[in-house]
Order: C-alpha cells, then structure tokens, then sequence
C-alpha cells in the first residue's frame, strides 16, 4: 500500500517503520509544520501524492481539515479528542470514501472485548472479576480499557456493580458484584484479565500488549481491510 | 429434584454429597450389585421409586438396560465407552423423554471449547497455542480434553497441524503449525490453556479445574435444565 | 509409620485418608468425646497405644492436656488459638521429646515466604504487587497468608506500605508502596500472587492451593521428618 | 557517567538511548568502521576522551583489542563468541581496573537463576517443568535462557533429566524427569516458567520479558555498580 501518514508524532513514527518493515510505502506526510521530516510532507492545501489509504494518529485541529477536504482516499482514523466532531465529519466523508473509526486500534483488544460479550452469558453461575496491569507512571485508575470490558459486561449483566476495595468490609461476595483490580509496577505496557470463577473450575481470558507497536500495527491492518471496501462508514464492528 | 443414580461408584458419590449440598434428594440407585449403600437400592426390573431425573455414571453393561427400560424420567448420561450403541440406544429413549448425553460433564470444558470456536475466526493473523497440564501419575498425552480443543480450532483453521517437539528441529515455525505442549506434575487436576500470538500483543484462554466435582455439579446442573424439557436428544449444543 | 491424631474433625480425617494412601497406619484417636470413630479411640488419661507420632488439628482444650501429659512421643501441633498458652506448653514438652509447631501447615506457602524473603534484597528496583485470590465466602481481606508475605517482604524492604484502593487517587506509584489486590471468586481454594516489576521485565511467583488437603499431607511430611529428631521445638525454620 | 560504546549496533542504540534518558552521557563510540555515527567516533589505536566505564554489545574482533589495550576505565562486556579468549584477556585487564563479564544482561533472569537455585532444595518433593515461549522466527530450541535454567536445576537435583515429548509414550512421569516445554508464535520476546508441582499445590515462578532494552538496561546497571569498585573481575555472582 502507499500510505500517506497525518502528522509524524510518536505514534506515526512507529506506523512508518512497520509499514516499511511489512513492505508498504509511506507515500508523505501531511502537516501544518515546516519541520524537515524523513518523508516528503504536504500541508492540507497543497496537492498531496497518489496513495491508497490515510492513516492518521494526529490531532483534531490537523484531523479535521483531512476528513474535511475533498478527495477519495480511504482514511484510517484514530486521533482521539473532540470524538463528536470527528464523528460527524467522517460521516459526511463517509458518502465518497471508505472511512474507519476507533480509538483503540489494538485489534486484540477489540477482539478481547467480543469474547467477553460472547461469554458472559454463557457462564452466568460464574464470578466476574477483572484486573489490570499498568506501568508504574499511569496515574488513572482504572483504566479506560477495562472500563471497555466493565461495560461490555454489565450490557449483559444488568445487576453488575463494581467493587474497588474488600479489605474495608467483611462481607461475602454477592452474586452481582465485579471486583476492580489494578495493578501498577516498573513499565507494564498493559494487561487485563477477565476471571470467571465458578464451582471448582475458573476461566480466565487475558489480553498482554507488549508494546505500543499494536496501535501502529492495528491500524496497518485496518488499512489493508479498508481499501478494498466501498465508502461507507466503519468501526471494528463491522469491518 | 428427587435423583435416581445409575451405579454409586467414585463419580456417583460425589454427585449424591453435592446433590444434599445443594437441598436436591438422592431417591434411590439402580444397580446389579447387592451391597448395601446408603440409599435404597433398586435393580433394573424392580420398581424404582418416583423421580424428576436419572444421574448415570456408571458403564455400558448397567446404562444400556436403563436407556432401554420403558420409563419417562429424564436421563443424563455421562457413562464413556460403548459409545455408539450408547448414542443409538438414547436416541430411542429420547422418543418418550428427554435424554442428555456427554462424555465431559464439566460445564466450563464445554463453554471454554465454545469460547474457542468463537475466537479462532476472528484471531486469524495470530499462532495459536495449545497446553494442557495434568497430574504426574496421568499416561496418556495430550489429554482428551486438549485433543477436543484441537478439534474445534481445526475446524475453523483448516490448515492446522500439530506440532509435538521443536527442539529436534531448527525452523521457524509456520503460519499453520499448533504446538502441543503437555505438562505433568504433582497432583495438578486439569489446566487447558489456548495462546494466541500477534503481533506485540497476546490472548490467553485457560481453564483450570479445582476437582473432579465439575464433572459431578455438570451433571446437576444439566439436569436441572433437563427437567423441563420436552422429550428429545440433548447435547450441551442444543440444551 | 504408626500415628495417633488427637480430634477427628474435617482435618483430621483429610490426615487419615492422606496417611492411609502413603501406607501409614492411624494407631488411635485421642478425643474427649464418646462416639464411635472408624479407629480405636482413647481419652486423654488412659493409656494410649504405641504410635511414632502424634498430630493435632484440634482445639486449645483437647490440645493443651495432650500436650502435658507425660509421654515421650513425638508431636506435630497444628491447632489454632490461644498460641501463647500452647506454645508455652510445647516449649515444657520439648525438653522429653522433639514437638512441631506452625499455624499453616502447608509446606508450600511455608517455602513460598522464604522464596519471597531472598528475592526482595536481590530485586531491590523492581516494584512489588500482592494479588490473593479466594472462594466466594471468605469475608476477611486480605487472607492471613497475604498478610505473612506482606510483613515478610516489610522486614525486608523496611519503608514499604501498603495501599488498597488506586481508584481513588490520580497519583502515580511511589517505589514503596505495595498494591494489595484482593479477588474473591467461585471456590477457589487459595492463590496467592508476588509481582515484581521492573524495567521491561517482571519476575512473578505465584503459589495455588488445590485443596485443603496440603494442610494435612503438610502436617505429615513434618512428621516423616520429626520422628528422626532429637527432643527439641521445632519449626519450619529450624526442621 | 560519561560512557563509551564499542560499537554501535543495535544493541548499543539502545544503551544510548537508554543512557541519555537516565540522564547519563556518550562520550564517544570505539568502531573500526569510518561510518557516520550521532556521536564522535574512534579508533582503537587514538586516544580515547575521558570516561567513566566502557560498554561493549559489539563482536570479538573489537572487543579483543579493546580489552588489550593499557587503559584503566571500567569494563562491561556484553559480547558473546569466543568465550575463553575474551575471559583469558579480562582475567588480564583485571589486574588494573574493574571489568564485568555475563553472555546475558538481564539482571531478571540472573535473579531468576539465583531463585531457581535456592528454591530446588527447599521443594525437593515437587515435580519440575520447564516452560519458555518466544516469537515465532526463533528457530533454536529450547532457548539458551531454559538450558541455563534447566543447568541451575541440575546442579541441585543431579538425577534430572529432560524429556521433551510425552506424546510418544504412554507412562507415568518420574520424579527425576522436567519436561521441557516450548511454546512459539507472535512477537513473544522472552517468558521463562518454572513449575514446581507438588501434592495439592504449585509454585510456579515466571519471568517475562517486555524488550530487548533489558539488556541494555541492564549494562547500564552494572556499570553504576561497577564504576565504585577497586579492580578485578567480576560477574553477577560477585557484583
């Protein structure tokens, strides 16, 4: 594929190193900078190269005008903030062009999030618990991952509430709640893990990231699905 | 519900100690032998009391007469072996009653393989994993439960083939390969795991069992279902 | 070996099954009580029959009479409550003979704590988590064994604290405090998890608990082991 | 500390970028190469800048010379390949400055290693089984990592032996036997278990790697040890 990337921070910097690792072609970069990038770069106005999709992990003040400007490129899209907004125009962008939305890429994530959905209630005698590894920087707890899988299961668990702290109580379990379980140590990338805990057996679904090469790496998978659909707009559920 | 056991062996105890556990009734067992057990006792041609359902773990020579006796109390069936003539002989009975048949009675198996089936399609890009650990005394490897596992990831990966030991080779591995890997100690009662590999991140699917009480509370929980049901053949499938 | 138990409840029986298997002999129980027990039973004052070995699961009232009575025989306590009366005792009958004493006799848990004791000086930058995992029914948090690797690890790392609830704060980890994570689920017998996480790698040692079993087979590797000692108090420490 | 690099391969990329993080500083890089390096570059035979300790992630053919050559800064050697001539030479070195020697950085696994030692005696009747998973373009098996392990364990259980596929027998485990089990598949970095599975309970101890950098990292560690220390030889054993 030739890729034109939104913006070069961090995240796109990994997208273009993957992206040349799997053999696709970084057709440029689109900025509002003047910075000297190692791609050659565009600003919104100008006439951007031929390319067959947009990946962009930038901004809403640079995400905007892209979604915004005519053109037919198929367009990856996972810059979060002003979502509303975003959404909005990428459902008029939607009418020309394939259009993708998430704002977490990790496709193992997403798909971690379907198996629960697919397995709560198949497992109704069963305890929920839920616990999340961190690096031992992140300040927000829980986090907004798991928060992902709290809710997925409580769509299926009406009674559901959370429960954050048992040594303050001595109580037993109710059959309703979820224990919240956060965990923080030296540079955890990131893990959540589902626990259904039943009469004498346990299932336990857990999703490890090792780095965060998986946002870069989802949304290059995203891609290569997205370019061979017709326009419309599209999110994990129904790529 | 009132129970009638098929046989009192090691499994049928453990289901009658957790039938009382649970408030249900242990009415009566069924069997050729002429000890004394703690329950009245009944031969196959005698007149068994009245009950809601029949628990048979027993074997092919006592559950064959059961199946084939003329009665309409709901069966489940979780005797192994003989299975053909088992199957046939349920699917007669299944005319007048529901009848329910299983050669893993652990609720949690049969979910985690569900889980599994689900999962496969949409991990498509990810090396899948098989382990299974059981206890130091267990002969037969992989365990049955594993090679089940293996069959329904097959099914939906149809490429798939295993691999039981890398270190005699020096290759990577490929994209189809499911390595098998088997670990034996101590008195571990059952640990499945299924590991799927991408790309910086990884989902991991385990079951653990605590006791052979699975396979005893399955029983009761599928006849607790069983129950109400109209006559007809019943798997976990379709329960 | 020939072995005499003072009690016979739940615990008790669990020591008489695990002994029968190992091809040890129960020579009698000590009890107060006049039921009638699957061995021959004998009170506190009559004489009791020659054994190798005398174990305890009982209680302060039949325990502490036994413990004084004049006899030369091997004893592993293992009751619960009022310690310091029975240790006090025991340290009296040490002087005739060799006596064992531990309010957790699995060896497990026991080597578990000392494992803990020599990583926390070598892992002096990575930051530790303790994660405990129980049945449903447990209304005390954390458990006791919890408790034991927290203080284990405090004598070691002497600024630790504890902290119970990161939900409630926005503030990143310092590198003395422990998350404390408690997880209460189904039937699970005891797991108890130590993270050390440090830079892009993690060391975890966990222990996992099958049964209440290893109390009792615990209490009879102890015995194995004090028959050959000389009079003497022992502990795990010292054994 | 100002540090110089012999080399600049990926490995020492990754020291420096760790190191400038820490708040260290690159004095300079030791090559034979005339390439264009982002720090000032120099010959073997030119006079070094000033520095507090040397890292080396590079190949014999430099690091021989490097250590050969009459200079009194601080040693790291992380190279791997004719092991006995780079001893031979640091045995020589260490006559008049500190200098350090491990085929592997990671202070986890070394840790790990340690534990595995002290723990194999104290659970002399728990079975053994060795567990490694690593990214699918691995091709050697097991991994350097597991063989060291597995030599640790021997060293204290001198009947071990390792057994590799239980599928082709039918037959109870030993006590002596560990079997080796090697998982492939993604980008796994590095996990190293150990199982230690006795009657009723495990112990299992996991070392996981996230990246590569612990190796770097890890020189960087040793070498703040190592700049306050007198000279001779030293490895993690006697840091």
């Amino acid at each position: 594929m030739k890729i034109l990337l939104v913006g070069y921070g961090a995240m796109n910097e990994r997208v273009a190193r993957l992206a040349e690792e799997r053999g696709d072609h970084i057709a440029g970069i689109i900025t509002k900078s003047d910075k000297i990038y190692p791609y050659p770069s565009f600003k919104i106005e100008e006439q951007w190269p031929e390319a067959d999709v947009i990946i962009d992990f930038s901004h809403p003040e640079l995400s905007l005008p892209v979604i915004r400007k005519q053109h037919d490129i198929p367009l990856v899209m996972a810059t979060t903030g002003r979502k509303e907004e975003i959404i909005e125009a990428l459902e008029g962008a939607a009418e020309t062009k394939p259009v993708f939305f998430s704002a977490n890429m990790s496709y193992g994530v997403h798909i971690l999030t379907e198996i629960i959905k697919y397995s709560v209630p198949l497992l109704q005698n069963f305890d929920i618990e839920l616990t999340e590894k961190h690096h031992r920087k992140k300040v927000d707890a829980p986090s907004g991952t798991l928060v992902k899988l709290y809710d997925a299961i409580k769509e299926k668990r009406e009674a559901a509430y959370p429960v954050y702290d048992r040594t303050q109580t001595e109580q037993a379990r109710s059959d309703e709640e979820i224990g919240i379980n956060v965990v923080r140590g030296g540079t955890i990338v990131g893990e959540h893990e589902v626990l259904f805990a039943g009469h004498d057996e346990t299932i336990q679904i857990i999703h490890r990231a090792q780095s965060k090469d998986i946002f870069a790496s989802g949304s290059l998978d995203v891609a290569e699905q997205l370019v061979s659909k017709k326009q419309g707009y599209y999110t994990f559920d129904n790529l």
